[in-house]
């Protein structure tokens, strides 16, 4: 993937997300002793980033097969992105989901226009159901982040931090499958190469930080944390550029999660999912090594369930 | 007051606020039919407008009477910004507060630099007290709402608004004493006469909606609702503002107000407190009134204990 590549997804992709605004907090500067910039991708459309991977990947498809569909499984935000991605265009979208998921995330999913296919709770029936959907409609699979389509999309949210703040010394990135944390690797690397990328993980679904230790994916398995986004493992596209482009990660425990999440909205008055607090956790877990610095941190969205939320509070 | 003395109360407050961003949403824009506007006041420093009144009454004093700083009676939003404010402007504050205001409130004053005395939580008992206080420092007493300057300098967010949204067929305001909405009404007079001001109250504590009926101040007593801001009476140069000037006053219920809050949570992902959400109360409860309109609403402030909110929607 090359600079020119992220450019043209950013120009595809404009027309049907927003342009998030990047907020300051003096309040959150003075506690951290750095200097933040928060990338608000929870008020990106369906309200997060993933909105910008779903929509690269359909416009890149050819008219004749976005008559198909397009069709993926996900039971979190991919699931609506896509849904509304496709609804934008014109285009089928069939979403393969997990019969105990919840049913507000159904609900959001049918609002946006995607066509539910249930199955059962395992990565087998997951796969079984996804590959007959495809078959008995010809839709094209559209993976929720091990694609480099889906990758460039997501990349495209550093990428108006980096033209808004061009002189970041670090950019922390929230990393689930790696989708986002690998776009943003790319961005870094080619508009601002003196800018590290850090990633932000929980302690209870560390596989990005047990891969990179060892060298190679190793697989989440039985993830527990808050962080409903970041429960998932690696792909082989997302994987190397963790590897070689990201400097570390960070781990966080999950009360730290609820501590970021707290800052957010009590002092920024902003709605975050726990998922996307979760660098800035990071942030203050480490301040010593941000101290003085310049840091970029991505909000990467913001679909909580108030009961949830509440209930982290009470 | 005239057109000039808002515009100066602006010119003169400029340093010490933020210019609010006026936000939009979809979602919302669907749900009510309407055009809605909102003036994100939760995002003003101390997360409430009424750092613009506090601001622009301390500015208003000679330079002999900030030696001997200001005082006010207040346990909420008011006792913060006169804190902050006075403190931006190197000047003392002294905030009478009832001995059980929680816990919270008054740790949020003192970080902001103010000094609590603590009196008894009868009306008289804060009379006296602040009359002490008076006595004994020299202090100029700052009222929260019944006062030209403070009145004037809460009349910048509307004014501000306005200068962003110049054609607006409405704007919605809460009112508690009223000094927001005294604001509003003369920003709405003297900068877009075509602009009708519509006032939003919870039925739990309807003064407003009661003194306008009755053409004379018909004091609140036993307030009854989760809006904790728009609990007190009006005075009596409020009082001629909202007869004179203000279309109408829409009365919610306390389960419109909560969901006023949910959708600010989940559709637009930012924190309001629940007196800011009843605006959007109100519009929701009279659709038809609104119906393809431009309205600007005032989310008035932020200010909400995430212990209180989560057992919202628990």
């Amino acid at each position: 993937m090359k600079k020119e590549d992220l450019l043209s997804a950013h120009r595809r992709i404009q027309p049907y997300i927003h342009r998030t605004p990047v907020l300051t907090c003096q309040t959150l500067d003075a506690l951290s002793g750095a200097t933040l910039f928060f990338k608000c991708e929870n008020f990106q459309k369906m309200g997060a980033f993933k909105m910008r991977g779903a929509a690269n990947a359909i416009l890149q498809l050819s008219e004749g097969a976005r008559q198909n569909g397009v069709a993926t499984h996900s039971s979190g935000n991919f699931a609506q992105a896509l849904s509304l991605a496709a609804k934008m265009l014109g285009v089928k979208a069939y979403i393969v989901m997990p019969s105990n998921s919840p049913e507000v995330k159904k609900a959001a999913v049918r609002d946006y226009g995607g066509e539910i296919i249930e199955c059962e709770p395992t990565l087998q029936a997951r796969e079984d159901t996804l590959q007959n959907v495809v078959n008995r409609t010809g839709a094209t699979f559209i993976h929720p982040f091990n694609d480099d389509n889906v990758i460039l999309g997501q990349g495209t949210a550093a990428l108006e931090l980096l033209e808004e703040i061009p002189d970041l010394d670090y950019i922390i990135s929230p990393v689930g499958g790696g989708g986002l944390l690998g776009g943003t690797a790319l961005a870094a690397r080619f508009f601002s190469s003196g800018t590290i990328v850090t990633a932000a993980e929980p302690f209870g679904a560390d596989d990005a930080w047990q891969s990179k230790q060892a060298g190679h994916i190793i697989p989440q398995t039985n993830p527990q944390t808050i962080a409903d986004g970041l429960r998932t493992s690696l792909g082989d596209k997302t994987f190397p550029l963790v590897r070689d482009h990201v400097e570390a990660i960070i781990r966080v425990e999950e009360q730290e999660i609820v501590e970021a999440l707290r800052l957010l909205m009590e002092r920024m008055k902003i709605v975050v999912e726990p998922s996307g607090a979760v660098a800035l956790a990071a942030l203050l877990r480490e301040k010593d090594k941000f101290s003085g610095q310049r840091i970029g941190i991505i909000l990467s969205g913001g679909n909580v369930d108030l009961k949830t939320l509440g209930g982290l509070f009470s």
